[in-house]
């Protein structure tokens, strides 16, 4: 592999971290989900939680993953990729869940829809989610 | 300027952007604030819209801040900075927020929390926001 990347490829690159975050997220394999951080990564929820490093985003999601979305599904609806350099690359992930039960306080509706962003950085031949933060979407207009 | 910075180095110039960002939004200028982002820039707002562009951000906080914050007053509660390598570095702000109007459809409390993550990328000199993401804090716990 060379030190540069095309546009092409780094697409194709961070496309395959987000399938496989995908993938692990709907086997409830949270082991898996949380190898495709960086030891160092920083998370930030739906509900403004903000997780440090690789072990406490790993805990968290086993928690949750026992709990309210043991029964999830989650979909990347469509996404965006763009490198900010060779080393560092922003993916935009729009995504659709179903199957996640509420909490107390939070009635989530049956099909929830979000924006979740993602910072990669390259890591030798490997590109790894160094920070994310999710967004629920609320369906409404801004004034104007 | 050398071509490495220390991690205080970094962190004085994250914490600079911080608050002249911080300061823009509470004099309600909307061009002040969008020249702290590059062109490309992403941001995503707590209601879950992925708005791409310095124009497109600048053109939806100018309506923001002719409307529902144009009372509005930010403070940086708390922040994080991390560099990923000497290009890119990023923030975590905790922030508070008084004086936001609500929507039909959402009612804002009189104080709003939440936790904003920026992307900062070196250029030249200057280090911008290539991506923001903002979310809303909903004060519920985790199930375990």
């Amino acid at each position: 592999m060379t030190s540069t990347m095309t546009a092409t490829g780094i697409d194709a690159v961070v496309s395959a971290v987000v399938t496989t975050v995908v993938e692990a997220w709907n086997r409830h394999d949270m082991k898996a989900y949380s190898a495709q951080f960086t030891e160092d990564a920083d998370f930030v929820n739906v509900i403004g939680m903000h997780f440090r490093g690789r072990p406490q985003i790993e805990a968290v999601h086993i928690d949750l993953h026992r709990t309210i979305f043991r029964n999830s599904n989650l979909r990347a609806v469509s996404s965006t990729v763009r490198s900010v350099n060779d080393q560092v690359a922003l993916a935009h992930v729009a995504w659709e869940m179903t199957g996640a039960e509420g909490l107390p306080g939070w009635n989530a509706p049956e099909l929830r829809k979000g924006m979740m962003s993602l910072v990669l950085a390259r890591s030798g031949d490997r590109w790894l989610i160094t920070a994310a933060q999710n967004t629920e979407l609320v369906p409404l207009e801004l004034p104007k």
